[in-house]
């Protein structure tokens, strides 16, 4: 039987290790990359050696950049009274876009019995040390508003409660430009519970 | 605002560019590959060049493989006599798991008025070339079972009709294994429609 050449099974191997790719759409991928003019599927072998070799983890916040610190950490006219603890890397990007002018601490992950991941696992005493030592004012919570993103803010805000530091979660409700009739009824239960009054003329 | 490090959005950019990698999972992808051993990501990047480097189409049956002729048209025990028609290079280690010793003809796609693919397009003048040159005595016609796939067979089975060559299609019927109250309407209409003699004792 011919068999497939060894350098297309490894390059789907490679590919099958990357999260939600399976073998499938591995083998899809990499009969692409070998259909595709070499200069397209070199420049993504590039793109990865590149990316790797320019950009590291922040020792403070551990947001990836090509310094470190990094450029948020690095910039003296950002509010350090104000620190954003976050799951993901990538959500820096989301913030940065609202205009946020405060600081981040990136986790790299979420406490979860599921995945098997510990605080431990993550930058969690980093995080303790650094209130200690840089003392900001207030601490929001990030992570990702659902079963495993609030657990991983409730530990938190149970290890930084000795700290004395106001320790505040990201609102939950309504998803800008939403439709009532079309939400689910835990948004429209957070909605309800956290109303706000309402000034005239604002 | 702080900016995502451009080596990042390159990567994200080749990532995206893979078929069926949308933004986010090309940003999904390339965080990953950012937080992974160095060595992970990079095994990736040297897979892709290696397969490019070692791998190329046949230029007799535009199937990939190491050498030019590729395994099996070099294979001088194989059945030249018989030729299977088919899509894409992938599916030639599927025909060759199931004991098939016939040779192949990879059209590299097929005929679609939405994808823009035309004849031109595929390996089709080369197909007719090789059955003038190489007179094999059947030619099956192994495109998907679906509209297109019968459209490029039909197409092909006029240009080939003029070379009188026996040109055959692969069996549609029930799949192995499957349970008749749960195929589709039209895998049963194929199913009666080629219905065949059942000799005992076979």
């Amino acid at each position: 039987m011919a068999q497939r050449h060894r350098s297309i099974e490894q390059l789907m191997e490679c590919l099958g290790r990357l999260p939600g790719i399976g073998q499938k759409t591995a083998e899809r991928l990499a009969y692409h990359l070998l259909r595709v003019p070499a200069d397209e599927a070199l420049a993504l072998a590039r793109a990865i050696g590149d990316a790797r070799a320019a950009v590291r983890a922040c020792s403070r916040c551990f947001s990836l950049d090509a310094t470190d610190p990094c450029a948020v950490c690095a910039d003296a006219t950002r509010d350090g009274s104000l620190l954003l603890v976050i799951e993901d890397p990538r959500e820096v990007a989301r913030f940065e876009e609202t205009g946020y002018r405060g600081r981040y601490h990136v986790l790299g992950g979420r406490i979860s019995e599921f995945d098997g991941t510990a605080p431990e696992d993550l930058t969690t005493s980093a995080l303790l040390a650094r209130v200690r030592a840089e003392r900001p004012r207030e601490i929001c919570l990030a992570t990702n508003p659902d079963l495993e993103g609030e657990g991983t803010a409730q530990w938190l805000a149970e290890q930084l409660q000795p700290l004395g530091v106001q320790v505040t979660r990201l609102a939950r409700g309504l998803p800008a430009g939403s439709t009532i009739t079309q939400v689910s009824k835990s948004i429209l239960a957070d909605a309800i519970e956290g109303r706000r009054p309402l000034r005239p003329g604002r």
